[in-house]
């Protein structure tokens, strides 16, 4: 059981507001930005440049956060936290994974400094030199880096090539006696898409049937945008679940990048204890920061409002940037089911991925991400990655520009 | 040169108060504590218990450090701060650093999600399987866990029984051709003596005659209680300066700990290279809370009063404190220099440290640290280890308690 007085206690300190304040979206500070958003954006490239790059959203956090960390503030505590994260907050992410039909237990979270943080130590827990770890190409660069980080070989298995498919057999192929674990990114990064109910049920029987450990990464999960429904797989069985361990964060869905804060839940007590001891945290070599969690637990327990109108604004921008940029000669673009990441096949074009995002960047002032090999693996080169998590304005200027440079 | 326009823009969020709010002696929430103080401290005892163990202070942080907080929240935006930390914190630690008299740079500073991160940051730089790293006995068992963690095999140099200091010949004669660092914690945790220039000398000399990295822990650098001045090694000579790897943070000066905030600062750009790589804050793996670098950045900058009225009121804590341990019988306690922890040898009680920590446990009511072998090295054995950082009134009821068993 959760220590529900603990979280209420946490709670508590919110101050009461019967009506969660609205996302708001038109509510972008650019000059704010500017001094503030780093990592490949607004603070990081020329004043006239628009970045569609790293993938955090322009707009402030919702004020529910703001008013929780100010609650927390207030009395001055900020000493030690506990080891594994408050009470408040690992009741909070195991209610939130329940309504994903996960048997989540507070007693197998641990808060971490960020999802990137989280994917380290769970490769670390679970892999060693040796070991092969499974890949998909191209996915994020931080599940191979976190898997060779942790001594593995990385396997990748390629993507079928416009969908995003898992091909039929091609994870099989790869297994081999070394096989460790299976990495997954789901909603999928950068393809956009939502795994299949079927295609999950396929890899969870191949980790039971070859004893796989599955490292999933659903750090987009709450950004849904299409019909299909995401689902977690460490739902679709309890066999499932315990080899399992779900790693997230909220950078993505409510804009906390900054606070380095997300969690890693594991589906059975020897893989938590594994995971603790390879996090460091009970040494305090890791750990999150106690604003970080009280933020998130807020994120959680009141946004609920401020994320449906946040992916409402995204399914907009989605319908506006889907239709422009897959009309641009030689562009192929599809609409992602999940993130806010458009991943245009640009190979038609003549031009490659580095040569064409440089030629954005200088000709039309925008800044995206070029789909290089060693980034996201081969399987993304001839790809951009643009993110549309900014306001109708900013979008509509950037894909303008875009037009006038390529149209 | 530092980034001055981008740290006076952090700096001008901290509404202007002539008057910096003083540090309060008095000031200490028992039952918030019991919620939020962990890791060993009030929510981790039974509420009767008095804990004099972990060493953070029971009170809250400064009114500015709170304010700094609110201001960089009330806007909202908390994305993705720079990899290697905002520059008006890089700026302020270089400025803290310098009135050291060290020739710090902020391009060499890293920002660093607490003192224990940074410590494993900076070993993993430098230290690899098969290198020797020199350690004191005893000695906060970070430095060891830390040098291991990066693969090296720690040798510790015992220090001087009863006084604390470095025996004369001691470091030279567990120098070998595989040494590849020494570790320092100054002022040194647990004995709290702070390191003499000769000493420090002497040091400096080794490292530049064998070619070793100094990795120097200063998170106590700024509780000094003696007469004894503090000095940094790196403040020696720009040789020593080169070679050294200074780490700290602000959970022991500042209250900041559940913040997870402190600072690498490399002593030449190579090492810098080194540290930026093995930290993995490139890659988004490691980082520190935007919220928690405003914060220790508003330590820096404004709290000097403050820190100067907790230094006060340490000093006459410790003149409490010191002499009442040394009058039980078998206990021989001396005066910290720095730090505000005691560290009395109890051999003379009859009793070993663990016994003696459970007796004042659970007939006292007292939570202290035992000097425990393998948490502090085979020297600490014999020694218990209390912090006095907490208001009269508690420290004197503890005391009582201890001496009604004891005395």
């Amino acid at each position: 059981m959760p220590d529900v007085r603990a979280a209420n206690l946490e709670i508590r300190s919110v101050p009461a507001d019967p009506r969660p304040v609205a996302f708001d979206p038109f509510h972008v500070e650019r000059e704010l930005l500017r001094r503030r958003a780093f990592n490949l954006r607004w603070a990081t490239v020329d004043a006239d440049v628009i970045p569609l790059t790293a993938a955090d959203p322009d707009f402030p956090v919702a004020p529910r956060i703001r008013e929780a960390i100010a609650a927390h503030t207030a009395d001055g505590v900020l000493g030690y936290g506990p080891t594994e994260g408050f009470s408040g907050f690992r009741a909070a992410v195991a209610g939130m994974l329940g309504a994903r039909n996960i048997s989540a237990h507070p007693d197998r979270i641990l808060a971490s400094d960020g999802a990137a943080s989280a994917l380290w130590a769970a490769c670390r827990a679970v892999l060693e030199t040796g070991d092969e770890a499974l890949n998909f190409d191209p996915v994020d660069f931080l599940l191979p880096h976190c898997s060779q980080q942790a001594g593995a070989t990385v396997v990748r298995c390629p993507l079928e090539d416009g969908t995003g498919e898992i091909p039929e057999g091609a994870l099989e192929e790869r297994i081999t006696g070394r096989t460790k674990a299976i990495l997954l990114c789901n909603p999928h990064n950068p393809t956009g898409r939502v795994l299949r109910r079927d295609e999950l049920r396929r890899i969870a029987d191949l980790a039971c049937e070859h004893d796989l450990v599955i490292i999933n990464d659903e750090v987009w999960s709450e950004i849904i945008l299409g019909e299909l429904a995401f689902t977690s797989i460490a739902s679709l069985s309890p066999e499932i679940a315990e080899r399992t361990i779900t790693v997230s964060g909220f950078s993505k869905s409510y804009g906390l990048a900054g606070l380095r804060i997300g969690f890693i839940h594991s589906g059975s007590e020897r893989l938590h204890r594994q995971v603790l001891e390879a996090s460091g945290a009970p040494r305090t070599t890791f750990g999150a920061s106690v604003l970080s969690q009280v933020a998130a637990e807020a994120a959680i327990l009141h946004c609920d409002r401020w994320l449906a109108g946040f992916l409402e604004h995204l399914r907009a921008m989605r319908a506006m940037a889907v239709p422009r940029l897959d009309a641009l000669p030689g562009f192929a673009c599809s609409a992602p089911e999940g993130t806010y990441l458009l991943f245009p096949d640009i190979r038609a074009t003549g031009f490659d991925e580095q040569t064409l995002a440089q030629r954005l960047h200088d000709e039309a002032r925008v800044a995206v991400v070029p789909g290089l090999g060693r980034w996201f693996g081969p399987g993304a080169e001839g790809h951009l990655r643009l993110s549309f998590a900014t306001t109708e304005e900013i979008l509509d200027e950037a894909l303008g520009r875009i037009e006038k440079v390529l149209g």
